[in-house]
Parts: structure tokens; sequence; C-alpha cells
């Protein structure tokens, strides 16, 4: 999808340049951090190939292997003990005067937001065709679980469980403070529209495939009906990672 | 259930004494507000009598029906034209040593404090017998979606879209400052165990039924099997009632 | 202060009895917790006694001198190598029926809190004599500066540098979603009453001495004239603490 | 000051461009709303001249007066009934490669944020030459009192009370959950330095001018010399303001 939209678009902006992927790999092993896997998660889009994580620096949400139990844990799951772990993912569609110019499959999230010199957004959010809320922000997030712990988690959302079936809709530093984070079922249909004066705003895709907006764009999210396959080994826990990331049940 | 619990416990204190129920009721018109409504609910536990709220006061979350669409609202739905919501709840159980000895099915919220005079609680949590974190807190907040606009909202806790199926984990003034609300799959089993020394701490039910907890008691809490039947006439609208709750959209 | 109170009132209840403390000494070293020097500091009220504290557990905000540094730190003390650091406390006075009952200097905070089977208080609150707001919430936290990094962090409060001169108004899950902290100049006078429908309500000071309060009771705060001299030895640093004590810095 | 800045670097975008203002007024009296007044200000920076603020819009936090009791309020100003209340106002200076490149004087706050695309910011921070600590997140909020009520409680920061003497450092977005908003003594000196990787990183001032960074600049702030002389009617009270814009005390 993405390369051809770029073509379309000369706006689009890719922060991180995607590796090429075989067209007959079984599995894939992502070496590096949360963002190279989730460029790879992009690559894989509607393709049924499993990935597997290993972090060589610190400890990731996604690259749940770490560089010590490499090799140990792939053995492992070479020799069959690990799960798939289904996550799901966010088909994000940009629609302009009725066409779709640019559409990607996200893993964490799609974030709507300013330029740093704009001084607000308006957005016009509707749920399943109904009339939500009307957001003056720096910004939306419009997040999946396991993208709940990424933006969402400094703009201020909840954490939610990466298998939950769920999508997390977090204004960034909203104008009225009662605008608090929603959750809604991971059926919902989402559309965010921008008012017919907005300038200097842009779409990110999982923190990496930027998009300038246009006055009056939609940005339309439903749940993919490609969900990724997570391998995971078994050793890892989420509430762990939870615990060590986020740095709880230390005094 | 209520009832035998009650008999045994010395300490449970019921802030609103529900009124007797008929047995033979195919609907129930609560008239009053959210409380009342939440009452009604814990006595129609298990039946699956389902209930229209009647508004007498402002705006309810649960209450739909205002005081001066009354009889026109209740008119449409004699004759049928009204959508029948199911609203998870939750089976709340007081377990002491090894024994169930209360147990409530909420619509709202189990709620996990401290009295005023002590400092703080200590709380250890296991999520489907694994270990989620140990809770240094004025309390914890174990929510519905149906709930997440009570008291888990002041708690700082998100919006959850009420027919979506999870539950909310919101801790009360936590010690840490990382320890953000949670947003669980509503299959979870959720154990929250008092440390030996706990004192001066209470559990609510939906906010109206209290019990006085004991050092190393567990609260398990897990989705009832019976969910409640809510009767909305087709005129209401979830994010209406949001925006208006909530003041969003004035200026 | 709090003697002839107590003789007054039954309801007081001292958590942690202050120990005695001798008429002519020049300073106190204080050894244990944050807690021991808080009780102390009620202690020595109004005199002008200089205290310095060395914490027996981990690091505290107010006991700045570690276990291990402990003797050398104290040396330099003896030799004369320390600054005096004046920190403000509130002078908290309980006015029932146009009398004051019960009064109280802190130094780092007075909450005013429902019990855990109340649903909410109403708290009305004036500054200088002109109406600030009603709070709806489960309490109001006042505090100084050297308690901003207490309770009110908790509540959602900001960090206040510890010699600033300000006191700090947090609401504790307040109904109002836009109701935030308010720092107020120090020498503000502030006045919160409780309605006549009031109950099982309750004022803490310092976390440490509670006082239950009656309907239409009124909590009366104003910067003490009396400023606790801590002795603080050179080496320490208020952001070293704040960020070992917060966990900021390590990825 | 700006002027003079403005002709050595090409970056500088003035959002809104100052009105001409004569050397011997009096008074300024802005109509408009508080951008318009901000902007003025501006204009006035070390002079001595007091200002009063017309709203022609809904109400503001600076312009007072609103258009139905426009000609009442000013002939009451005009035969003296009248305070003025002086705002504290902040300095702040871009240094690049030791030298002052940018200065200007402030009422509300001066931001420091990323652009659309970048991924964080981070900035190191020193309080009078001591290491405070190091932000990573969308950007930084150096804000007065009187800012307390603009950008900065969008971030999440407090309401300060306008006269106070206090400066407000809010992150924005930070990606370590404990780093909350910090109240520090007016008379601190505030540095924040950009690190050498640094890209699409502007600094903005009240809002108004923005100034586009680089690798290693330091933002440098300090109060002003030179407070805004504000003109207040008798009849407004900040209080009430407050309830208004936030919406405090309905229900």
């Amino acid at each position: 999808y993405a390369a051809k939209a770029r073509e379309n678009l000369s706006d689009t902006k890719t922060l991180t340049p995607p590796p090429p992927l075989p067209m007959d790999a079984d599995a894939v092993v992502v070496l590096g951090g949360d963002g190279t896997l989730l460029s790879v998660a992009r690559q894989v889009a509607d393709r049924d190939i499993p990935i597997v994580g290993v972090n060589l620096g610190g400890l990731g949400f996604l690259t749940e292997i770490s560089r010590e139990h490499c090799f140990q844990d792939l053995d492992r799951v070479l020799s069959g003990a690990y799960d798939i772990e289904e996550r799901m993912r966010l088909r994000v569609a940009l629609e302009r005067q009725g066409r779709e110019v640019f559409v990607q499959t996200v893993l964490n999230d799609a974030v709507i937001n300013k330029g740093a010199l704009a001084r607000i957004v308006d957005l016009d959010t509707h749920i399943d065709g109904r009339y939500l809320t009307h957001y003056r922000a720096d910004g939306l997030i419009v997040a999946t679980p396991t993208g709940s712990t990424a933006y969402n988690l400094s703009a201020g959302g909840p954490i939610v469980y990466p298998t939950a079936q769920a999508v997390i809709l977090t204004p960034i530093c909203p104008f009225a403070l009662s605008n608090r984070p929603i959750i809604l079922p991971a059926s919902s249909r989402i559309q965010v529209q921008l008012d017919d004066k907005a300038q200097d705003v842009t779409l990110t895709c999982d923190g990496q495939v930027g998009q300038r907006l246009a006055p009056n764009d939609t940005i339309a999210v439903v749940m993919s009906p490609h969900s990724l396959k997570l391998i995971k080994p078994a050793s890892t826990d989420y509430f762990d990672i939870l615990r060590t990331k986020l740095k709880w049940g230390q005094t």
C-alpha cells in the first residue's frame, strides 16, 4: 500500500526505511529494538508470517528476547516451545476529496498532530457514524492495545493488555480538561476530520511514516483484518516487562 | 447472595437498602437517579429482567430517560421501539481463610479503600494467577465499562464504551507515579490480596454496599455470567450523554 | 496547642505519639524517617530549634543524611559546615461554632478526607474571604512546598521547590475533572467549610494527628509565623533527592 | 529586542505581527482577545505603560472587561476606580555558541517543542547552575503564573495565582511518567540545553513568536525586571473568571 501511495503523494516521509523482505519466509527474526519490529510488521502487512523480536539494546515491549538469552530462546522457539500471540492492528486510511490517497497498517498507533508553530488543531470525530466530539488539542492518538504503552502512555492514556480487543482514543494536550482518553470496541469505525483552515498538521503511522495533511482531510481507522502473529518464547511475561519498563515495585 | 452473606458478617453495611422486587416482573422501571438503578440492578442479580431508568433529577449515565420525555419515551418502549443493551457485570467475592464469605454482583465497580486515618493500603495483585504488581495507594478500583464514568473517572481512569468487553483496574492516589490505570480483557480473573497488617480497609460494591476487610483477605473479581439488560429508548445516545455530563464541546 | 485541644475533644487521635523534647536544646538530631522528623517538627512548633534528620532506612525528602554518611556529615555540621534552610509551615485551625477547638502547626500538609464508606465530601472554599469554588471530592489537601512531594504528589499535585513561598490546594479524586491543583501565594488565608450534612469526615495533620470533623466545621489555614529551621549538610542537593526518589533519569 | 534579533536570524517567524505603539502613551486599551493583549504586552516590553484589556469575544483571562460592560468599566477606570496588578514576566534568551541571538520578554510562556515528525526532544535542564534532570518529551513549557492557565494547563500543569512569585516548568508528554510539573521560586535561573543531535525543534514565545533551534542551543530564562502593569476594574475577580472558563461549580 505504502509504496503505491507514495507515488501519488510528494509529502510522505518515511522516517525509517523498511528493509526488504523475502516472499517465502516462514518466520522473521527481528534483531533490533521495538522500532525495527514496527517497521518489519508494516512490511508483512497482509501476509501471515509470524515475527519474533530479539532486543539488542535494553528491553522492549515488542522485542521480548534479550541479547543474553538470544540463542537459548531461539533454540526453544525452533524446537516448538513457543506461543503465537495475535496482536490486533489498525488500518489507517487518509481520505481526500472522497478518495483514499494513503493507507497504512499499524501495530502501535496513528497520530494526528500539529506542527511546532501551529497553535492548535481542530478535529471533528465520529464513531460508527455518530458524532463523538470536537477536539481542540495538540493532536489525537488512535492506538491499539499494543501501542498503549508507546506514545499513548506519555499523553496520559491507560495501559491496555495487548491481547484485549479495543481501540484507544487519546487527545494530546486537549484544551478541554475533561477530554479524557476513551476506550472503544475493536469493531469501531473511527473518523477524524480536519477543519477547512487546518495547516501544518501531520499524520504519523507507528511513529515512522509521516504524511502531511490538507484542510478537510479525513482519517478513517478500522481494525485491520490482518493481525500480527508475534512469537512468544515460553519464558516471557507481559507483566514482568511492564514492571521493569515502568519501574514498578521498587520502593 | 448478599442476604446469606450478611447473616454471617456483622460488618456489612448497606448504605442504600434495596427495595423489594416482585418475582414475576417482565421489566422494571426505575424512577430515580443512577444510584437507585444500581441498587435495583443488584436486586435482579441473576434474573433476566430488563430495566429502564427514568431520571427524576438531572441526567444520568444509566437513567437515560429524562423527566420531561418520560411518558413519551415509555410509550415508545411499550410499543416496542427500543433496544436492549447488555451491560457486563462483575462478580465480586471476598475470600477469607479459603472461604467465600461475601459475594456481590456489581454493575459499576468494586472499590477497596483505606479509612480516613489509615496511611496507605498495600495490595498484591494477580491476573489469571500471574503476578501483576504490588499497589501502595489509597485504594484500588475494579470497574466495568459502565462504571468507567463513575468513581474511576475521578481517580484518573479512562472512559470505556459501555458495551466494550473489558475490566478496568485503577489505583487511587498511588504512591508510585507510574502506576497507571490498566484495561484487562473481560475474561480476566483478578485477585487482590491485603497484607497481614491491613487495618481500616473497606470493600465497597457500587458505592452502596460496604464490607469491612480483615488482614490477608482476598478479593476475587471475575465477569459475572449475568449481564444486565438495559432498555434503551431509540432516542438516547451515549456520546450525547458523555458530552453533556462532562461539559464537552462548549467553548 | 495540641495538648490543650485534646482535653476538649474526645475524637482526636494521634497516630504517632511525639517524643518528649528538652526545653534547652540547641538543635535536635532526628534518627528515623521523614515521619519521625514531622512528628518532632510539630513538637518544636513555636520554638527556634533547628533540626537535622538522619535517615535509618532508605532516603528521605526531609532526613537527608543517610546512615552510612551519618558520622561524617554530623562531624561537618558540628564544625559549622552547614546551611540552615527555612521551611515554611502552616497553622491549621479547626473552627466550630465560632471557636478554635483544635490547632496544629504542620510542615507537610493538612488533609480533609472522607471515610471509606462516605460517598463524597462537599467543601466550600474561600481565599482571603473571596469565594473560590465548591469542591465535591474524596477530600482536599492543603500542602506546603515541603509537603508537595508527600500526599500531594500521589493526588496529582505538582512538585514545589521547598523554599518557595506558596501554598498548594489539591483536591483528591474530584468529581469535576477540571478541578486542578491551585498554587496560592504563601500569604493566602484559606477557609474550607463542610456542609451541614457532612459525616465521616476527618482532618489529618502531617498524616499523623487526626481529628474527626462535624457538620459546618471550618478549617482555617494560614502561613505559620514559625518556619522550621532545617540543618542541611553541605553535601545534600534537593534535585539529587528528587531524581532518586522519583526514579528520574534512568531510561 | 525582537526587531534586532530578527535582522540576524532568518528563521524567526512572528505569527501575530504586533501593532505599532506610540511612545508617549499613558495607558493602552487593548480591544481583542488574550492573544492581542499578549502581543501588545511584548511591545511595551521595558516601558512602564499599564494596559487594560477589553474582550470582544467571550471572556479572557487577561482581557477582563467584557464587551457589554465596556464603556461602564472604562468610565470607572478613567475616574480612578481601578487597581494595578503587577504580573511577573520572563526574559527568555536563546544562546548559541556563547552569544545571545534572540531575546523576548513573555507574559505567558516560552515553549520548546519538537516538530510533528520528530520523535522526541532531549533536554538537559539546570536550575541556578545545578543539574535538575534530563527531559525526554515532546517539549517543555516555562510559564509564569499568568501563563499557568494557558498551554501549561493543557499539558497537565497546575493553576498558579497570577500575582504569586513563581516559575512553572511543565514537560509536554514526557517519556518518564514521574516527570511532574515543578514550581520554582521566581528568582530561579533556568537553563535548558538541546543535545547535539536535535533537529526540528522550535522555541515559541507566548504562542506567537517562533524561533527555529539548532543543536546545542541553550534557552536561558530568568524573571524579567519589567513586570506588566495590568489595569483591573474594581468589579473583576480572578476566581470568577477561573470558575467560568473552567466550568467549575455547575452540577
